[in-house]
């Protein structure tokens, strides 16, 4: 299928993209190779005004946060925020810190505030113990969104390692179109898992052997502009399940393949003195659906991939190395 | 990774199969094409000597019966049967019949009774309102089962289409091996579902254009004589789906996709005075687990591709022609 | 809350309910005390015109039939057939039948068809192994639907026992109201499970000792005229598992206890054209929605009841009497 | 049944609960009132020897962490901590750095942790927004833990709302025998939700209007020393559903109820070289289940009312005032 533009998930209409990258030498030991990516749904007040949104759990072994929620009420009111495991809790705090200052009346006349805070374990690289990411870096990758952002050993994916070689942060879209209409489903993925020997293409760009180490995880993010509702939106995420299946993963055990996917079609206001809200959804038989379930497999499996494409080589702690893996 | 003697299901020590197919020409336009498969956990009492068993749907158009109490209790206690969607009435009642026969205290002093039946959608090439399927029939398949059985338009597989050409039963198994033991993971797959043009491999043995035909389906029946119980069996089941989407398919929105998996390593009693039962159980840490994982994906896979290989060209309804497709 | 006029799920506009009740004593020991009912949605036709449901279940130590395809696209299609345990496959039999007369183009030029059979064990009085339901019996029951329908021992009701005394088919109804605008929640049960020291009231009609039965089921149909899609009706369902929970059960072991929620409020029709449906939906936070929970929660639990007080002493097989058990 | 001695989840042996509760008036409309409990599964090393559970999400309006993993792998490594809304990334950082300290290989040579954060909403009395909780009170909560511990208005429970009145921590347990053995059940209840109309039982001790306050929520943790599995578990955790349900609420909305259940009976130890491990495991069929179902249902609902008990009038923020509900 054809690609959007950017070829990234910031071809959904208003979603943008914010890196925070942590780098630093403790000791001859210790080092830091850490940071915080936060994905913006759109460009007003995601507190204001939700979206559709769910999720898809293909394998539990994960701490991502505020998936409950999503999977009650099928709505994201906040940014998608991807750091390293031991770092969600500063992300978390960060990323309240930022959301309590634009709304004031969250947890004073009203309501609370539901947060989404996915990660994978770079502790192979970086030093997680440390816990480099402050709450003030969740702010930063926030403010720092824009359409065009850098991808492989970036943000959140600084100290990834995917498939034995250096992964990070990867994206990709999709077009469908339908007569006069083109809708866009975009992925981004924070990759952290799989073994050399796994993966599914093989341009390999070093010979280098793959590092020994645990099991990894990968967050995949679905947007898009179709207008579909949460349940579809859950139907979606597995469809990105079976991308990343494509790439040559057998889902380990340790691994934490959690999916988020939400779309900005169609905007519900928290503040309203309405009992109904009017929504043009999706048929399910129309040939569309399909066309964005495969517009979905092809972005998540290509957003592993570029990840990949993307990311240089890293040095971390320990003097440990991770090679660049692949040609594009 | 290695397969088993048979490279099929029954390579899970215990595991038989059953088919039958039905083929009738009833006018110029009407024919029967289709059957019934059974798939047996293992050679005593199902009833008696249930299973750990678990399912997971990755796409829900479909009518498979069974799976609430399969969830449930995580256990199977019947053959596991296949047939097209009109037959599921008949298949279940024939199934019942057999059951309640061969236990004679069912329905009676206790208990009741949960059977397990998939389907799909056979209509391009069957007459399937005619309903040519009998309850007797299940009975029949149950009763053919044996460790060799037929692949490709067999049994439930008759009437089926897949990726275009000609698909219906098809089975593989791999081998986990840990220091001195052996542990097979067994597929069979009854499979219905897929576009020419999203076919994963190319060996094409046919340039005969596809059928026009509506959305189909896929079940796949995983077994292993691991030692693993329910919740383990959901996350086999859920890298069976894995494997599925390596052949190519984006799981379209009118086909059921259902995967049933169970282990006959260990047997749980009906009757007993017993308060407790002692249970020898995989740790999902131990690398066997990722073993088992990887034996799924690859048995599945294998398993839809066999199902092609093995189905002739068959001719059905309304002079349809589906030919066979691939090479092996 | 305010009852409907009815107080039943008939006050939910369109829904009608249908019975057939089979007895018959075959000797001395065997007797037939059963019997099949229909929940119709709507007075359409339910396939072209399908109605937004959920299903939820609280205990899956049981057999309904039809639950995958409501949950993955949230649509019922059908009516919601109800009937012992073993005479599922000839209801479910039946009502394809029906439907496929109805609706020549199934199975034929277009897809398939889910229906919704749901079950409870009543071998205790009724000669179950026998199967006196033919396909025939579910195609009656649902050409007798109408609005004012028997309760008590009546249809799948007939041989059914709850909380030691007579139990079957109860029904009940509440109104939520929101300024100048009435919906209404409806329920009907098919009760057959609890010890009679479990039960949350005691105005008793009998000292009779409870019948020493096995674990029973209990399914729970709600309907409404709400504007509410399918994740919001899985909402509903939940509350009437806290209605069936205040009659006093633990909701034991042995016990499929299963509720199936729909909408009629809006219809998805199955032929057309279009890409998008535009939908009226309720906002989850108005005020409405908590008073559609409290409605399902009152009318669960009242319908419950009201099979108890409908419910006359029935005689069944091998001579045994379940006597009528509660005063209204 | 029987209570336990001490009618708390510490009758379960080796669970002890720790409060620390925070209390300061800002300013003439700033009042922190609000503190955290943290629950201990056992006497030992949490995460070297981890323990079978499970969750139930009855209404998702809640942000609870760490529930996807226990549901993948059916296990809790950590203590379950509860606190305010605004306050999980603080409890969650600091029950990281109390774990890290304990376990030095987390993060390093090994593999990551997952902890369990569950939160009602205390803004009505607590500034909330202030945040004053930080993340050493999470380790002094840990710390305090012991077997006698006060319920009511403390830690967690300091500035909640329940039914109208005020709420907090409640706990009760019950005790299910068999022959010569006996199990116990224990559940803890962070309580914050309900309309004073609702609620069951009318012994009231106040007569003041309730406070007109935002939805809240309940947290509700079940535990048990009977041999019960991750499967089993999440079936006991439906029932404290049905305890809930009891008490006269009809789940509304806004309000996060969430239960977390775990079983110490058995302890899998996370470093090991072992391929298998050996289980007693329970009869799902035994009477047994069924007690600890009824067991489950009972504790839940007494928990509640304890909190209600124990909870004594408090004055927050803004001067306002939430009075003792109920005499005991």
């Amino acid at each position: 299928m054809e690609q959007g533009k950017l070829n990234s998930i910031a071809d959904v209409e208003g979603v943008t993209v914010g890196h925070v990258t942590l780098e630093d030498d403790l000791s001859e030991t210790e080092a830091i190779r850490t940071g915080v990516t936060a994905i913006l749904p759109h460009a007003g007040n995601w507190f204001e005004e939700k979206v559709p949104a769910a999720s898809f759990v293909l394998n539990g072994f994960g701490k991502t946060v505020g998936l409950v929620q999503v999977d009650e009420l099928g709505l994201l009111e906040s940014p998608i925020m991807l750091t390293n495991t031991f770092s969600v809790a500063a992300v978390l705090q960060g990323t309240m810190n930022w959301m309590l200052r634009e709304n004031p009346a969250i947890g004073d006349s009203t309501s609370s505030l539901n947060l989404v805070v996915g990660e994978c374990n770079d502790s192979y690289l970086n030093s997680m113990r440390r816990m480099a990411v402050t709450p003030f870096h969740a702010e930063q990758a926030i403010n720092n969104a824009q359409k065009q952002f850098e991808q492989g050993a970036v943000g959140a994916g600084k100290g990834m390692i995917c498939y034995g070689v250096k992964g990070g942060i990867g994206s990709s879209s999709r077009i469908a179109r339908i007569e006069d209409q083109a809708f866009t489903v975009g992925v981004l993925a924070l990759t952290n898992f799989g073994r050399k020997e796994d993966l599914a293409i093989t341009n390999w760009k070093t010979d280098a052997p793959a590092p020994d180490k645990p099991d990894g995880s990968v967050i995949i993010v679905v947007a898009t502009d179709a207008p579909v509702d949460s349940r579809q939106l859950k139907r979606l995420a597995k469809r990105a399940a079976i991308g990343l299946g494509r790439t040559g993963t057998s889902i380990s055990n340790g691994s934490g393949d959690i999916i988020i996917a939400f779309s900005n079609a169609r905007r519900i206001s928290h503040q309203t003195s309405e009992t109904f809200y009017s929504s043009e959804i999706l048929r399910d038989d129309h040939s569309l659906m399909n066309e964005l379930f495969q517009a979905t497999v092809e972005a998540a499996e290509e957003a592993i991939y570029q990840s990949l494409f993307h990311a240089e080589t890293t040095t971390g702690r320990l003097g440990r190395v991770v090679e660049k893996g692949l040609f594009n």
